[in-house]
C-alpha cells in the first residue's frame, strides 16, 4: 500500500542536525604516518597530532643580513666624527674588539649579539672601521623568535595548509600523523537512472546526483566506496544499504526519499534497524524531502533525487558530519562575505531557504542577483550561481537593497565595471 | 667581486607584473581526455572544451510528483462541486478524456500537459475523479527548463567543480578534456639549507620553503618537479637553472636573490641568456629581493630565501603566472571579506605592504587583528594569520576602526563570543 499524503509535519532544521549528530557517536580515526616529502599526500589531510616545537626556531641566532657580527657594546659610541676599529677574526666566537664576517643567514659566532650592515662598514686588510652605534640584537634573528621550543605549533584535529606544513618541516618534522581519511559509501536510487558512461534511452535520465555528491564529499577529504545505482525496490535498497553499513563509515543515499509510491529509503532504513531514521520531511527549502537516521552508529544522509536538493541537504547535514568522521576539531564553513542584494529574494515562513545568488563587483562594490530558482532539479542553477543567502523560518524574505550574508561555494566573482 | 649595496631602486610591483606577464607568451596546453567516473582526477582541472548541451535538459517532459498526467483542458470547469472523470490508461500517449499514472521523475505520455497530484484524486477502478482545476504544466518539469539544446553550460578555461562537472554528466557527457597540468621546477639555493627527512647540523636550517612552495603550486593544480638544493655557488645555479628550464613550464628559485655576497641567483639567469631578470628588488614588503625573469620563453619568479617572503612572492607574482599556464580564463582570487581593524597597521610610503591579519568572529562582528611581524623568516606569523591586507604604496598604514579588505588564505574564523 502507498502513502498518499505529503509530510504532515515538517522538522526543523537546526534541531534535527542537533538531535542526528547526537544519537551517533564517533571515536577517533586511526592514524597514518605520512612523509612530509610526499606534500600533495599531506596537504589537505587532518592532524592526529600536536606538531610541537622540539627547539627553538630558529635554534640558533642567524645574521639578517649581509654583514659583521660584532658585540654591540664595542659600537658604543661610534659616529661619523668617532670611528671605531674592530679586529676580523675567522673563528666561532668573537671577543672585545673582534668582528667576523657573516652572510645573511649564516649563525653569529659565540659572544656576537649584533650585526653591522657591510655597506656601513670599511675594510682594510684585517681592521674593520665602523662609523654607527649598534642596538643589542639588531640585524640579527634570535633564536625562537618565529617559535619557541615545547610551542604547540598545530593542534590535532588542524587541516594541513602549505604554511602549518612548512612550519612543521622548518622544526625538522620529516612525517606527520594524520587521520586515515573516513569512506562514505554513496547509493542512487531510481528506476529511471543509468550509469554515466553508458547509453540512456529515450526516457532514462543520467545518474549526475552520484557524481556531484562524490566531488562534494572528496573536496572535505572523503573517500567514495561507490554503490552504484538501486532499482525502485526495497529489498534491493535494503540489500545495498547493509552491504554500504558493513564497509563504509557513512551512507548517502539519493533518490526515493519523498513520500509518494516510489519513495521506498526511509522506511526500509527503518525496518533494518534501531534508531533508524531521526528526522524525515524538513523545513528546509530546496531539500524538504531531505531525512538523516543512524544505524550500527553510523550516520545516513538520505538525500533527495533532485540534484539542488541533494546538494543543499548535503551541504545542510554531510558538511557537519563528514568533518565530524574527518577528526576536525570543528565544522569548516564556507568562505562568507557581505553584499548588497540587486533583487528581493522570496522566503517562506516556517522554512529555512538556501537561496542560490550570483556575487558581482559592480562599481568596485559586492553585489548580489538571486539566481532565477526553475526548481529542485535545475543542476544549472548552480553553475550559473557563486553562494546561497540563508533565509531563516521566520522570514518571509530579503528587500532589494539590504546587505546580506553569502556563503561562497566558487570564489569566481565576475566584475562588471 | 661582491656587491655591497643595497637595491639602488626599487620597482612598483603593479609594474613589474605587468612587464613580465608581457614578456612571454603562453600557447594553449596540451589537451587529456578524463573520464567523468574518475571524479577525483576530474575535480578542480581546467576544462579545455565548452561544454555544450547536445539535448534539451531535461530532454522529454518529466512529473514532478506522484500523480497523474492530464490534458490540462480536460480540468477546466473541475471543483468540488463539480468532478470530473477520467478514464486511466496505461499508453505512451493519452487523449481527451484520459490520465495516465505517473510518479515523479516519469516522463510525462504524449498529449499530457499536467500532473494532477495524487492527493487531490480518487480512483476508483480505471475511473479517476478530480476536484480541481491544473494550470498548463503544472506539476510537470518541462523539457529544457535546465537546459536549452545547443547552450553552452560551461566555457573553456573554467576551473571544474562538483556542480558543472555534475550538469556535464547530466547533459551525457562522460569525458571531459581538459587541459594537462604545468610543470613548475622548483630550486632552493643556500649552503645553510638541508633537505627535509635528513638530520640537520647545528647551525643548518631545513628546506621549508620548497615545500611551502609546491603545496602553494599544487592548491593551484600545477605540478611540480623538485630539482632540490643547490649551494650559494654560481656554475651549480647555472647547470640546475638550465636543466630545469629544458623539462619544466616554469620556475622557481627560492634564496640567493637579495643583492648581497652569496645572492647569485639573478646574476646567474643573465648570465644564461635573455631577456633574462625583467625585474628584481620591489616595492614590496616583505619580500623586497623578489625578482621575475624570463628565459626561454618560459616564467622564473626568483622568490626570496626567507619563508613569509617567499610565499608572498609568489602570492603575488606566482598565482597570476600559474592561472595562466593552467589556461584559466584569469587569474583565480583568494577569497575575500571586509572586516573591522582592531589596532593601526603600519604601511611604509613607497611599498605595498602585505599585512598578515587573523579575521576573528566578535559578537557577530567580524574584526580584523593585525598578527606581529616579526620579519619575513618567521613562518610562525603565516600559521597564526587566517589573511592579509593589502597597503597601497601610497599609504602609511591603516588607522585602528577602519574598514579593510582581507584576502582570505584560510578559512577558519574563531568566534571569540
Amino acid at each position: 500500500m502507498v502513502k498518499l499524503q505529503g509530510f504532515k509535519t515538517l522538522t526543523n532544521v537546526d534541531e534535527a542536525l542537533k538531535t542526528w549528530l547526537a544519537t551517533w557517536q564517533t571515536k577517533e580515526p586511526q592514524q597514518v604516518l605520512l612523509p612530509l616529502t610526499a606534500v600533495a599526500n599531506v596537504s589537505g589531510r587532518i592532524l592526529a597530532e600536536d606538531v610541537i616545537a622540539t627547539d627553538d626556531l630558529p635554534c640558533f641566532n642567524r645574521s639578517a643580513m649581509d654583514g659583521y657580527a660584532i658585540r654591540y657594546q664595542d659600537s658604543i659610541g661610534a659616529s661619523q666624527s668617532n670611528f671605531v676599529k674592530l679586529t676580523i677574526v675567522d673563528t666561532d666566537n668573537i671577543t672585545i674588539g673582534q668582528a667576523k664576517q657573516v652572510w645573511t643567514g649564516n649563525p653569529l659566532p659565540e659572544g656576537a649579539d649584533a650585526v653591522v650592515m657591510i655597506e656601513n662598514t670599511e675594510r682594510n686588510g684585517n681592521t674593520l672601521t665602523i662609523q654607527n652605534a649598534l642596538t643589542p640584537y639588531i640585524n640579527v634573528i634570535q633564536h625562537g623568535e618565529d617559535v619557541k621550543k615545547d610551542q604547540i605549533v598545530a593542534k590535532k584535529g588542524t587541516r594541513l595548509n602549505p604554511y602549518n606544513i612548512g612550519l612543521a618541516a622548518a622544526l625538522g618534522y620529516s612525517t606527520l600523523k594524520v587521520y586515515k581519511k573516513p569512506t562514505i559509501a554513496i547509493i542512487a536510487t531510481g528506476n529511471e537512472l543509468v550509469t554515466i558512461g553508458t547509453q540512456a534511452d529515450k526516457h532514462q535520465i543520467y545518474d549526475s546526483n552520484k557524481i556531484i555528491l562524490t566531488a562534494m564529499c572528496q573536496e572535505l577529504g572523503a573517500e567514495i566506496i561507490d554503490f552504484g545505482i538501486v532499482k525502485d525496490n526495497t529489498d534491493d535498497i535494503a540489500e545495498k544499504i547493509s552491504q554500504a553499513l558493513k564497509t563504509a563509515d557513512a551512507l548517502i543515499t539519493t533518490g526515493g526519499t519523498s513520500v509518494g509510491g516510489l519513495d521506498f529509503v526511509p522506511d526500509t532504513i527503518n525496518k533494518i534497524g534501531k534508531p533508524g531514521v531521526i528526522a524525515h520531511g524538513l523545513a528546509l527549502r530546496p531539500a524538504m524531502p531531505t531525512g538523516v537516521a543512524v544505524l550500527n552508529n553510523k550516520p545516513i544522509m538520505i538525500l533527495s533525487g533532485n540534484p539542488v536538493a541533494s546538494i543543499i541537504g548535503f551541504e545542510v547535514f554531510g558538511r557537519p558530519a563528514i568533518c565530524r568522521l574527518l577528526g576536525l576539531n570543528k565544522t569548516e564553513k564556507r568562505p562568507v562575505l557581505k553584499a548588497t542584494l540587486t533583487r528581493k529574494i522570496p522566503g517562506i515562513l516556517g522554512r529555512k531557504t538556501y537561496a542560490r545568488v550570483l556575487v558581482k563587483l559592480r562599481m568596485n562594490e559586492l553585489i548580489v542577483e538571486p539566481v532565477s530558482t526553475k526548481g529542485p532539479s535545475s543542476i544549472s542553477t548552480m553553475t550559473q550561481s557563486n553562494g546561497y543567502v540563508i533565509i531563516p523560518e521566520n522570514c518571509e524574505g530579503i528587500k532589494e537593497g539590504e546587505t546580506v550574508i553569502v556563503h561562497m561555494f566558487n570564489n569566481n566573482i565576475e566584475d562588471e565595471a
